[in-house]
């Protein structure tokens, strides 16, 4: 057993909305992610969404107000919150979510999980 | 809804072994933690432990072997396996578990949880 990197895993790939699995956790997938620009307005009506970012910074959009994110900041939101993330410049990102939780919060249109 | 922020919270207390409650995620305590020394040896036999070194280094002993982590790094100790953290100079960790979890895997022993 060893210790996971996260900056060892972000370095594997540039794209940007496409998790990377780098653990598991009580049923629920560790994800690192690179974002830049802004994602789609989506919901989870099951699962709490987990958002810690590693650099950067990053806006999650609700519907009543924005949360502002940088280094060693984190938040979740709430299971059925609507919630759009954007980036003006490029951040990385751990996501935690329950294994198989599609990322836009639609099975049609989320991103493919890959393992690093 | 504001961001976490996970240094902010680490200022306001100096306790090792005394894990902060900083939120909510699926039915699980977001906590940071100050950590110096040995803890002691214990188990969860009903969730695995999830630990991220924000600052310092700690070593998880396992019984077939140790693991070495650094800011940036994280370990999931599966349920049921027995470790032992250690850390020689102080180090900050965010750690996650199910709400209502012993630090020590037995309620008798256990560090209340302190919300901050």
């Amino acid at each position: 057993m060893n210790a996971i990197n996260l900056a060892d895993k972000l370095a594997t790939f540039a794209e940007h909305w496409q998790p990377r699995v780098v653990g598991q956790f009580n049923g629920h997938d560790l994800m690192v992610v690179k974002v830049k620009g802004e994602f789609v307005w989506h919901r989870h009506d099951d699962t709490d969404d987990f958002f810690l970012v590693l650099s950067g910074r990053i806006t999650i959009r609700l519907r009543d107000g924005d949360v502002s994110l940088g280094p060693g900041e984190l938040f979740v939101v709430p299971k059925g919150v609507e919630h759009c993330p954007v980036a003006d410049e490029e951040a990385q990102l751990l996501l935690i979510e329950p294994t198989g939780t599609p990322n836009t919060g639609n099975a049609a249109t989320a991103a493919p999980r890959h393992i690093v």
